[in-house]
């Protein structure tokens, strides 16, 4: 029915793309064709980009001259260090400031106020705006607790510097290739909110920086990636009560309390990325010698599970293993934009190749013929 | 049809709304019920807010304690001057500078990461965005002529208090009427792309101040808040050649090239607020004793709706306007968020009180199957 009601827009299909596919039934995930399995487990984040952004994975020397091309464009100016500095003094919520100074970018990039019809400088806008993001959210983490922001450097993986310009040493070999299956995981998936709040501003054919600035205050939300926080506050809520995870999961239930990490308005079985990084968060709890964070989530998967018939979603394993890394929580939602940018970028570029402008229309409901009165009358 | 293809999201109804109403068929815009026309001639852009905002037009007692909380918000901090400098010196895009300020105005706003479901922090966040973005504006156009900005005033209206701070003067009284009237124009309609990115933002609970962030970056493009931009650029280009508007626009039409300010998703008549635009252009043309901008709009017109049946659009008429007052062409836009911002943050009020994640999908045309091979083997 024309007239029908599409709150949220569950269904409706907006676009054609190529870049990912949720068969939400079977449980699978593709980025272009490949199963994200394959991609996580053997592909490095810089091959993924390449794929989302170029339709292919890359040869050995593609990806040679793509890496380069990357590496160097990792520093930012210190116009933009002395607004992270600022956000960071200011105490800026992370994501708030990650907006910000994305915004601010814009201004001193190359093709700033290029042509968006311009598909080679979309796409170095694109790949600038996705290596200076780490750079960005390290030095911000590095301000606010009063250090010195460290300088990307041009020989490590895009995984390994970011940890390296965080914590000021080199991540060690299962730290930088669990980071790495954690972008390769969240790099695509379809048209999520924060995707289409690219394509919505990117459709007006405005430019690719506004279309990521748009994707990070959309991602923002909780109800999108705040919610791998919410899981980790979850598990040390339990930790930090009875150490009973089916029993808080139980209350919360019974409290009519949302439990986070479960459901998903695509999948009806569990998330493809979920078991990945499960795996991934039982072999850093495994490392450390310490796996109460990862079983209170098996706990409460299974307790979900049987109770609810609902399965874990990718924050709900994406949180115990950024936080057996060491990572601030509230640094995830901004690591989950690190990553999903990717994304982001691909689709404004898929949305500026067979544009329209964006325009849907409200039922109105309110009054239709109300008689103006002037002000002196009223 | 299920697996309809909505490109552009023509016709989809996504929320209902009791803000604003477009009859594309008869011509009329209402909001909350009240005719634009009276709206625009009898109503200030403060009572339009607190229409939008509070659901009726204010008696005089409601509209002075409401104007006196807005003009307590207009002065900006320090940092958010500077930052307006350092863009300014840095030549930054007007949009892109405002979309900058605006997100970074979160930081130090009192209600800024409280909870999106409080209506009352809503609306606080969303007086001063909209009180605040006028000064930011006027002070981002004076740094970049070297002028010292303007501090705002208490005793003028919203209207008046821009064009002093922009001007450094006091407007007279017809500049100040007009420009009121193309606030109030400007407030609200419907669910245009800004509005809707506004929305699919605060979707997901991001908060007003994301959503608005999205909205600016999406009204800067080009199919969208740019027109009126493009509009007087057409009718600069029609006085530095040959004079002769209809030539410019056969030429224009032969060569395959866009005649900016005609056409509209929704109207399939003339935009009610053209009418009234074109009578203020006609207005300041008589006063100013020059003729010449007007005439040509009016020659275009013309040969449009002769040659292709087409009908002006708000930004045809907003766009002499606005020149005849003396406002720098790339002002247009941004002054069109200074207006839209109350429209956009009502919007942003009704999707928290009826709130679904925007979520629609891709139809998948890419490939299914790709087996993976490891970069060694490529």
């Amino acid at each position: 029915m024309a007239d029908d009601l599409k709150k949220g827009l569950e269904g409706v299909l907006v676009a054609e793309s190529s870049l990912s596919h949720i068969d939400g039934d079977e449980g699978t995930l593709i980025y272009r064709g490949y199963a994200i399995e394959d991609l996580a487990r053997e592909a490095s984040y810089e091959e993924v980009l390449y794929l989302l952004w170029y339709g292919e994975l890359p040869t050995h020397d593609e990806l040679d001259s793509f890496t380069e091309r990357m590496v160097a464009e990792r520093a930012v100016d210190e116009d933009v260090l002395a607004t992270a500095e600022a956000l960071a003094t200011a105490d800026a919520e992370p994501m708030a400031a990650l907006r910000t100074v994305v915004s601010q970018l814009s201004v001193t990039d190359p093709d700033g106020e290029t042509d968006p019809e311009d598909r080679e400088a979309t796409l170095a806008k694109s790949r600038r705006l996705t290596a200076k993001i780490p750079t960005i959210i390290a030095a911000f983490d590095r301000y606010r607790d009063d250090d010195e922001p460290v300088e990307p450097r041009e020989d490590l993986s895009h995984a390994a510097n970011f940890l390296y310009m965080l914590n000021g040493e080199e991540p060690d070999e299962i730290a930088e290739e669990t980071f790495d299956a954690a972008l390769v995981l969240h790099a695509d998936h379809g048209l999520n909110a924060s995707t289409f709040s690219a394509m919505v501003t990117a459709s007006t054919l405005s430019d690719v920086h506004s279309a990521v600035t748009s994707a990070i205050g959309t991602l923002k939300g909780g109800l999108h990636g705040g919610a791998n926080q919410n899981v980790m506050e979850m598990l040390k809520e339990v930790d930090d009560s009875d150490k009973d995870p089916v029993k808080w999961a139980r209350d919360a239930l019974d409290s009519g309390r949302r439990v986070a990490g479960f459901g998903h308005r695509v999948y009806e079985v569990k998330d493809p990325r979920a078991y990945i990084l499960g795996e991934f968060s039982e072999s850093l709890a495994e490392e450390a010698g310490e796996m109460k964070w990862y079983d209170y989530s098996v706990a409460i998967e299974e307790f979900m599970s049987e109770e609810k018939g609902i399965a874990p979603n990718v924050d709900f394993y994406s949180a115990t293993t950024y936080y057996q890394m060491g990572i601030p929580i509230d640094l995830f939602t901004p690591i989950f934009a690190l990553s999903r940018v990717g994304g982001w970028t691909a689709h404004v570029t898929e949305q500026y190749e067979d544009n329209r402008i964006m325009r849907p229309r409200a039922r109105y409901v309110g009054d239709k013929n109300q008689e103006f009165v002037p002000i002196d009358e009223r």
